[in-house]
């Protein structure tokens, strides 16, 4: 049975890393005190350490012991024995392609259905969907492939931000990405906003956060707002 | 002898497409009245037919007759035969895709090298670059690759933006997003507002435009504005 949280962001406005999500990592993570933190999205292009240490201390203030996969000798088999996971943002394309070479793909995808712990923030949410095709990372990297680990059966695009009326830019809105996107795929797509996530438990898949809707986007369908409380099990 | 306009954007605020550049267009296709239009970055969605008569809508203006590479049963002979070429904006993983799928890298990449006037706008830019990995597009389609067209020894970021100091939102910076392409890559990037180009001609690479700056990242290095008229022959 799935139990993961997808969350857009790590950090919220004005409060520290994880800090909003303390409580419910909490309850995730309840029958383990050590977690296995994937690094490899590398934000601003930090090494794995690094990364591993600044997340750790946010783990620290819930009492649990992060520890990197890129220590081990063997990262299949520390996924494998992991009691709990966490992938934290960074850039998808960066993060995928390692999953791909290291051949992480199907060992975390089996780990999660399994029913692992499973918190993923921006591109580690990301990820859990169907293919990393609604990402707003730039392609630095080039991955082996877009498809991702289906966990979801919708895709999700981090940071979701609402087009700005007074804007003079003649840059795409994310909303005119997302309508792009469907003239190519038909996976929905949620459009999570920052303190939103995503809780996938007892079968139940839940929009969850403070007080902030959710933009679905659906092939040929206008989009349309979803309170938190909502299940997403409808979308397909 | 390259002879390329690499823009921007194709329309600045207040203005309709292409207005701005009007003047730079009848100089650079001055010795053809008839341009192959690139349509395959598809803005929005759209048909290669729906965007053909938009952009044939703006050369009009020049009095110049536009035909759609997508009108021939052989676009490869096509592109060969060209007085002049445009590829207009869109999403650059839709047209980094379709130009491979065709075959056209190569053709239209020595056409350029050859001499036929080129106008690139937003994605048709980008594509003139080293590598599209500096695109700010969604990853809506899987190209075979993201290498492009190798005219310029830099890549470009189309629509440039400023940090905004007042956001509260988590997602990445343009700056940011460069400077992690710089942790995996050598090739300099240029931050090109909309409202500036670069022209390629006589064997020379300007800065040109209204009054902007751009900036320009390279590899170890803080990045520098540099003014209109800045040649960036320097950057390799």
């Amino acid at each position: 049975m799935i139990n993961c949280i997808l969350a857009s962001t790590s950090t919220i406005h004005n409060s520290s890393y994880l800090e909003y999500l303390f409580n419910e990592l909490k309850e995730l993570f309840r029958n383990t005190d050590e977690v296995l933190f994937i690094p490899y999205a590398r934000p601003s292009g930090i090494s794995h350490e690094e990364y591993t240490t600044i997340a750790k201390k946010g783990f620290q203030k819930i009492n649990k012991k992060l520890i990197g996969v890129h220590t081990f000798d063997d990262p299949i088999k520390a996924i494998n024995n992991a009691k709990g996971i966490f992938t934290g943002g960074g850039n998808t394309f960066v993060l995928v392609a390692k999953l791909y070479e290291l051949q992480l793909i199907n060992p975390l995808r089996k780990k999660i259905l399994e029913g692992t712990p499973y918190l993923g923030t921006s591109a580690g949410s990301n990820i859990a969907g169907v293919s990393m095709k609604t990402t707003n990372d730039m392609p630095i990297v080039y991955p082996p492939s877009f498809t991702t680990l289906h966990i979801t059966p919708f895709n999700i695009n981090a940071h979701y931000l609402d087009p700005d009326p007074k804007s003079t830019h003649k840059g795409e809105t994310r909303e005119t990405r997302i309508k792009e996107f469907h003239q190519f795929n038909k996976t929905p797509v949620i459009g999570l906003r920052e303190g939103s996530w995503i809780r996938l438990k007892n079968n139940q898949c839940i929009l969850e956060g403070k007080e902030l809707s959710a933009r679905i986007f659906e092939q040929n369908k206008e989009p349309v707002e979803v309170p938190p409380n909502t299940s997403l099990l409808y979308l397909k």
